[in-house]
């Protein structure tokens, strides 16, 4: 008798008991929790839970969803049960540079991130080949068209390939507000600076002529304000003066990679929990 | 009506239903869990659990420890409860320098280490100054009366301060098996080194003279094998090769002190498991 | 005969052979290099020396400027020399949080600081005491005196104690223009968010609000524009979003109190060239 | 007229006015100094240095190396000249995992890496297809052969193709000590682990079951003592106790490819010195 796992995250105000009618409410389903992950921004008032279990052949995610309601309801939460069998469909927007498409490629490969990679999208012919060598379909959209008509392009072909998330790996061209709203929290960019600071075109130009130490990339849901959505993950390596702007460039790109590789890992765990404009992320 | 809060630790061999009973037994006793981690290692099927909990005034610890005990059994768990009221006190050890020391002094007096520290002892006169200066009693032990008799003293001291939690804060003097075993988990060491490697003395030089390109400090539990007890916590720092063996000392020092620190934080906030000869750190 | 150690500092538009005609100036005048680190910002064209030589009792320092006065002029050189026997004097400028202070006073003591601390100067009574521990004359000066005033008393006291450098270490007052141009390049100060982001007051809560997850510290030469100033130092370290606003203070002292030390540092062993509002730290 | 671009490295015992001297040797040449980097290990008594030079076309790399011989003796140097523009040439050996390989031939397609790479060699057939997509040829030898033999078919294949330098991008065959004698200095190795601690096999689980916090990688040259070469690079992340084996081995390949990536750069820019089974690398 096979098992499968699922993973359930809830949001809501904070209140007494939660916990314990969370956990009850899986061990009545007859469901063992492999894992349990929970935050409480004191701050803000809000809690925040994510719980791994699983079942046997036997249960019934609609049944148990039916009485997991029950509960949401009374706690007002925000709700969603996962099941792990059933892989995300990841589509990957690229312009010309290939260190984050490999990046993703090569991870996915390796069985170390957790979705299908069914279509690459591109505004440039350059990274066709790149495609071919790991056999998914590459799809040239043209933005010359006029905005409205290219992003109708790209929405028909995310919706051809039922895609659920669209990452933008270095992908060179500002999306409508439109675009934004409809993959809202389900878009994820990659900053090649450290945000709140350096938004905006040529980040790595800012930072070196402002003489900082440290420089940076951010990986954040994509938004109408460009370069201000929630942050999923951040990382930075440390520069000295002795480097060239090029130096910043070439170093900065293994920080990229590994900044967007790990937001869409987070994402794909359903460990990101966004609330007000900023996220919560929680292991 | 004040509220009361208390730490829950508790560790066994996995099994299904675990978290459910636990967070059950919590609600049935009128708590609200505040704060909830768990692990499973897999690899040697042990699960590890620690749950903050916040009671009424009306809350009996005795008649829950009772309520406990039953599911504790059930489960063969090790087990135990910590009113978060009551300070853990805490001996400091030292000899001749006084970095890892002022780091204890200056974190709790800032409230950022959770304890008492109604002593410090040393073998050596030379830091006696710090404790006056923080208003704590210091004592001199003899190492010269021979082990037996001077570890005597030093757990008279222990006894009569009624003290928790040992703290070797580059206290250089050997303890015996039997003193390791009498605190037994309750007794941490800061090895200026990166364990395993550089165990035993001179761990900087031997780091140098090996041309390693990043130096450590481990915190970890005294046992009666030299440097080779449980280890709580690390942290490293890179070091260019134009460094001298008396740099390499020098940047050490700010890791060893807060590798402490993070030891003796994590101890005091019932984080810390030992299993077999290693620690679980959950937080 | 014992030797004398000097640091050369020296900048100027990149040209062919600085570096011969230099190391040749130091051996004619019977010195010997020590160490050597020079750097060419290829960007704006500038070229930056350091160089550290041991002259015997024979060797005279007017003698040797003036020698190397010609070689400036020829080359348009800024330039400066430095006795390392000639330790800096350096004001400590606090307010009520001590973490800072201690770690420049510690240090200090342990001999990992290369200078004088002959006063500590405050806008609060409150670290008075940590004063007294080390032995340092205190003064209280009052802002409320009148911006003009107070700091024609802070003046008079910086002359008094014949000070070269004045560090704020998280001293709460915001100095004028006419300050920081007299002290400018000579005045370091503590900024406790990762700059330039998160300018001004209550960085950490600018930083959690945001939804960071990397915090950091900014050390910088005061100036007119507030937290503006050409970056000395900066560190960081990862938090997570389970973290308060309050734990975000307290692990930023850590990173504060080593930002502030590492800054000092730099400056005092002539690492630190200033040009156009960006530094350029050569070590 | 086209400039070259020369790099010059030298050790000797430390004297007084080497630094003079061998600058001044590359001025009397007409060249100029691009960039200069020395260290004296004063616990030892060794010096080094590292000299970026530009010479214009009339440059003659003999009578250089004919003028500067004669400094050479009189400090007794060992040294060696490198013309930039000759690219060294760099066989990549691997066995069934890509992450290393993969990393050098994209780093190498950017430009990151400063060498030719003609031929990848491997005892399985496993990675054929990468070599393939990068249009680079793919042999594979076999150890069944014995040792002896498929050593001398590796030599064989390593003199047609002049290769200088050899890179075990995790190649799961240890060398013989004749390999390691011929190719001494000369070939670099990956070890997944944070030496010197764990060596040999399965580091990762060594480290699990020690319980250590953070984990690394070594790059070093291979010797016949196996993992005890002179260490190039290390770098590390840190882990905690609710990983996995299977997580520490997935996350520790970011850190291997990294620290080989690096290694190599740093061999490849002639910035590593070997001396009395250390190194020295100085930027």
């Amino acid at each position: 008798m096979a098992e499968k796992e699922f993973i359930l995250t809830a949001s809501c105000q904070d209140q007494s008991g939660i916990i314990a009618a969370i956990t009850d409410t899986i061990a009545d389903n007859g469901c063992n929790i492999v894992n349990l992950a929970q935050h409480t921004a004191t701050d803000i008032g809000m809690f925040f839970i994510r719980v791994k279990f699983s079942g046997t052949d036997a249960f019934n995610q609609d049944s148990f969803s039916a009485s997991f309601s029950k509960l949401a309801d009374k706690y007002k939460m925000d709700w969603k049960i996962h099941d792990t069998a059933q892989k995300k469909r990841v589509a990957v927007l690229v312009s010309k540079t290939s260190h984050c498409l490999y990046e993703l490629l090569l991870k996915h490969d390796a069985g170390e991130l957790d979705c299908e990679i069914p279509v690459i999208i591109s505004n440039h012919p350059d990274l066709a080949h790149v495609a071919t060598a790991f056999h998914i379909p590459f799809f040239q959209v043209d933005p010359a068209k006029g905005k409205a008509e290219y992003e109708a392009d790209l929405n028909s072909l995310l919706e051809d390939y039922k895609i659920d998330l669209v990452v933008l790996a270095r992908y060179m061209q500002v999306m409508s507000g439109d675009f934004c709203k409809k993959w809202n929290n389900r878009c994820i960019n990659i900053h090649h600076g450290f945000l709140p600071a350096f938004k905006g075109a040529k980040p790595y130009h800012q930072a070196w002529k402002k003489g900082v130490k440290i420089i940076g990339a951010t990986g954040h849901f994509a938004t109408e304000d460009l370069d201000q959505g929630p942050i999923i993950f951040q990382d930075v390596i440390r520069v000295n003066d002795t480097r060239s702007i090029e130096e910043f460039i070439t170093m900065g790109k293994d920080v990229e990679r590994h900044v967007l590789f790990e937001s869409v890992r987070r994402y794909l765990a359903h460990a990101v929990f966004c609330y007000e404009g900023r996220t919560f992320v929680i292991e």
